[in-house]
């Protein structure tokens, strides 16, 4: 088991990463000071595998407890759903002194997390992610969020869990797909770190797909690790830091777009690295073997019938209308070597459609 | 004009006050360089009054306008109600770089704060207060709300602005109970702070009602600096500082709830706050001498239909359901002496009721 100190501005609290771990919750839950009053949101397919284990645990040990199941998906993650848990908790009496425990993937984390950072102006909130992108990606970081109709996350706080508890066992029942969509994520935590996480990334991409526990388990703690030191710097998302966190991602919003959203996250992203790698080449930051070389860990999912045709016109027009884009100019984070990240590179309309169609040659 | 620095956990911002300067407003948000992308939300009555005017003062600096009435009133501070401007925002295609602009009293303050934290997880926020409790009281602090059914500002979020600018022109419009209204605030910022603005207030207390401008302003402008102070030291109400705010309000919160909220906010706080002596007195914190002496400032509203007759035991039994109580147990803010206040003083039930009772003979 590993624990991971992260930073926020009002307290430390900790990630805790091991396999087999959740007969320990109530204990770290006691030790941790939290409260006994909870309100637990679970993903219902997990509830279907795990709600009795799940609820004996609880029961063992909370003051009063709650469960309220919902399904995972992007649905669930609307302002009519925040509104019926607002409602759940009203109805059930809880107060200031409320725990909300999220146990699911990115969406249910997402709206718990805006929930907790609402009811009654914030209670506690711990997450216990269940797929393998909320355990590297969205449980670390603070954001919260719910959709507009038509708008991902376009409302949302920031707000720190008081815990992160991830038990590599919940991921044991995940489909293919769900391994793959978190596995994007990993490689780009690769790139913007060091050679060492990168070279490990590289030579145990077959074990991390066949979820080998201790390769897993490592990988995740190395991706929680970089991702709460980025965040502690620049826990609002103001100074540019996190932005390093964006390689590959202007594209693969813009490829998520395109095909309506039906397209895995993780080849998305892993796609999009692709297309950023081909534009530091156009941009002359790296050279033809360099970018070669850096392409061979994304292309590790080329297998995996990883995307479809696009057109590149097309997908260059839903870039600028990215929240991120500025007075339609278009910024990109390019790489000039391993854990050497540049951001705000401005970009032409030429060089862009150049890393699309070596993107389209590379991979459809 | 007067201008009081308030600080925030990221950056200070103007609290601005003075008496026809609304002509000036354009001028302090190029220097604040605030963002001209603009979304006004402003009460409807006021539209009423100063719309011409309002309008055409942004229209000579905005990049980018859109004006959203909306009628004052608990029922425009739901979920829902913030729904409906996540959508104009939407509709509008405000990005990250909008300012909101509040014109209204505290139900439109609050909601305009609400979708301001939230929106993109935070857009720019300044508020144009024109009731007497809002400008000494809900456009300071940075709590936003909007209401559950049946749960006054069970959802809601710390979030200062960018700027809070008091015009006290617009407080000429307002009708008498709205003055009074605001005028229970002012009565606890009396105690709460020193002998000079308590003084000051006591003396000044008619020219208060008859809104003479230069005693607004000065009341307005210590009123602010008391809040300000009080709140910049306990941004988030988690250090028990704030708590000298409440005084009189446990007691107030219950009246409110009694007569279903339809007794005047201000009646309600000065109600209040005479229980609260007398439950000093009942506690033997003061004496009997300072007691009548200091009801001489609360009762000065005697006049204006003060409150009607209530039943004492009910009122204890509203007060143990107050979001503020923990476990069942009533703790107050009590007094003993002028800007001497004492925060989590426990009382029987029986000193309650003494309270109650004693409330009642001075004022129904």
């Amino acid at each position: 088991m590993k624990i991971i100190k992260a930073k926020n501005s009002k307290h430390d609290y900790p990630i805790i990463i091991g396999s087999n771990i959740i007969d320990n919750l109530p204990a770290r839950l006691s030790k941790a000071k939290l409260s006994e009053r909870v309100l637990v949101i679970i993903d219902s397919s997990v509830y279907k595998y795990y709600g009795k284990t799940i609820k004996k645990l609880f029961y063992s040990w909370a003051g009063k407890i709650h469960f309220l199941k919902i399904a995972a998906g992007e649905r669930s993650k609307s302002l009519g759903s925040a509104g019926k848990i607002f409602n759940v908790l009203m109805g059930e009496s809880f107060g200031r002194d409320t725990l909300i425990i999220s146990i699911g993937g990115g969406t249910i984390g997402d709206v718990s997390g805006f929930v907790a950072s609402t009811y009654m102006r914030g209670v506690q909130l711990v997450h216990i992610p269940t797929t393998l992108l909320a355990s590297v990606d969205s449980s670390i970081g603070g954001k919260t969020a719910v959709n507009l109709s038509g708008a991902k996350n376009a409302v949302g706080t920031f707000y720190q869990p008081c815990m992160v508890y991830i038990d590599v066992n919940f991921l044991r029942s995940l489909p293919r797909e769900e391994i793959v969509s978190g596995i994007g994520e990993i490689i780009k935590y690769g790139f913007i770190s060091n050679y060492e996480l990168y070279n490990y990334i590289y030579s145990n991409f077959n074990s991390l797909l066949e979820l080998k526990f201790n390769v897993l388990k490592k990988i995740i703690v190395e991706s929680v690790k970089l991702k709460s030191a980025v965040v502690s710097k620049d826990l609002f998302d103001t100074k540019g830091l996190r932005r390093i966190l964006n390689f590959g991602h202007t594209f693969a919003h813009a490829f998520e777009s395109y095909f309506h959203f039906r397209i895995n996250h993780g080849k998305a992203v892993a796609a999009g690295i692709v297309a950023a790698l081909y534009l530091s080449y156009r941009k002359k930051i790296i050279n033809l073997n360099v970018l070669d070389e850096l392409l061979r860990l994304p292309l590790m999912l080329k297998s995996k019938n990883f995307i479809a045709d696009f057109d590149s016109r097309e997908v260059i027009e839903l870039m600028k209308m990215d929240k991120k884009s500025r007075k339609g100019e278009l910024n990109f984070v390019l790489l000039k070597n391993i854990g050497e990240i540049l951001i705000d590179v401005n970009a032409t309309k030429s060089e862009i459609k150049y890393a699309l169609d070596g993107t389209k040659e590379a991979l459809v």
